[in-house]
């Protein structure tokens, strides 16, 4: 079994009063977790994939009984015979995948909760397919083009926050806002989601047929997970700046598909995880 | 068409400088969304459910497109055909179930993109239908047991950040904490997927066989969703705190199944949304 931490130490340039230097920086570890499902009477276990999670590693018993509860597919402990990391994996797919039998007394009705799986998108079982799935049929954007200043840069989360109208009275929503590098913003986008408010920003944009987005800036109000940079990828766009901290996958694919990928936004200083040829300091 | 805010008015009891007092708050609207996908060539059109999101409604369409997008099911806008609301569903349902009509030039791998899809838990495709479907087999909580000190509550987060270790580190981490209303922390995980960190803290409870949650509080680092909601009604947790917003459809569940629910937590501060008859003042 691969020991996994939930933090990774990454290299990352940091800017702030008018100086960029070279830090090290922790930041979370995601990873999929697979949870398989076996369940029936007697000799012949069925077998089903229930849910790919993106997760932080640890505790992944406690995440996978506390899912099967929650999804009403157990009741008691008792329900639970054997929960196990699956062996017959890949070698760096080990401890990434679970296998979690019903007692034989547990009827699992396989049609009822279909539906009500929360699965995430594009997930191999290890950080590294999960990647390779998206970098079939998508290609490596070009390197240092577009450009963005960093003042510019600083500047965008104040211009989001005086539009983002629901945010000031709630308090209680994320928001993903498109620019183009010259600092125009051009849609933003609310929700209680942070997918969705990413998915309506990119919708609006594609409706108006202006895809790929190759001279454009996302700007999320929370974190960066590898779902949404995985978006990003679909979109073409070349730049992510978000106000919270990236993943370690986040920052992975990233670098795979040369997005620039910038964290910590504030109104005096960021951290740039990759793809800092796209930024232009001063 | 109902119309749809993204915003909605709230009574909540707001507890600041040793007083509590009758407000009104704003909270962001959660509500299901369907995404229907018809696929063919042809005479007879296919239709297959794709996903049933939490979202905010407003600009359904650009998340639908940007959904069907970043999932790959259309690459380009000649791709889709037609994006619709549904009418034959109930009066209730209307605005939250939109159909997408693929061009019959594009294939759709029915088996390909399967386990993709973003679907949430327990949904229906309006907020009530979507609570009535726990309510039927979840009691409602007793009102009144067990209580809490709104002294010890606005502590709960000093000790969660205490404890947090891999938040202190990355600033990108989520958690849930599980507390006796006495105070003492039983669990604490961390995640970066704000429901992982959930499930983690009540799958630990539930391996140690202490389920129903009856004497307990959940902490919540974060915003408090309707799924959050879903879950601590099937682990009988009668005490929800978060240091961030609840959204209205949490908000109604907790209402409905007798759960106290409190937002925007700080150290000499808080909200109570539902349940006040659990908190003793002063």
């Amino acid at each position: 079994m691969k020991t996994v931490s939930p933090v990774a130490c990454l290299p990352v340039d940091a800017w702030a009063a008018g100086e960029c230097s070279l830090k090290t920086d922790l930041v979370v570890v995601e990873e999929p977790l697979q949870i398989k499902l076996q369940y029936g009477q007697g000799v012949t276990w069925q077998e089903k994939s229930l849910t790919v999670t993106m997760r932080t590693p640890g505790h992944d018993f406690d995440l996978a009984v506390g899912f099967l509860l929650g999804e009403g597919i157990i009741d008691t402990p008792e329900d639970l015979l054997l929960l196990r990391y699956c062996s017959s994996v890949r070698a760096e797919e080990r401890g990434n995948v679970l296998i979690a039998r019903l007692s034989p007394d547990k009827i699992f009705n396989l049609t009822l909760p279909e539906r009500n799986f929360i699965t995430h998108s594009g997930c191999g079982v290890c950080g590294k397919t999960a990647i390779e799935a998206i970098s079939c049929d998508q290609e490596v954007l070009a390197p240092g083009i577009p450009k963005i200043r960093s003042t510019l840069l600083m500047q965008l989360n104040r211009m989001l926050l005086e539009e983002q109208t629901v945010f000031k009275y709630t308090g209680g929503i994320h928001a993903s806002a498109l620019f183009r590098t010259d600092g125009k913003m051009l849609f933003l986008r609310e929700d209680v989601g942070r997918h969705n408010a990413f998915d309506k920003v990119v919708g609006a944009a594609f409706q108006q047929d202006l895809l790929p987005l190759s001279d454009s800036l996302i700007l999320l109000s929370g974190r960066v997970s590898f779902e949404l940079v995985q978006k990003a990828v679909r979109a073409g766009i070349p730049l992510i700046a978000a106000v919270g901290a990236p993943s370690s996958l986040a920052v992975e694919l990233a670098r795979e598909k040369g997005i620039t990928l910038i964290g910590f936004l504030r109104p005096d200083r960021f951290n740039i995880y990759t793809g800092k040829d796209r930024v232009i300091f001063g």
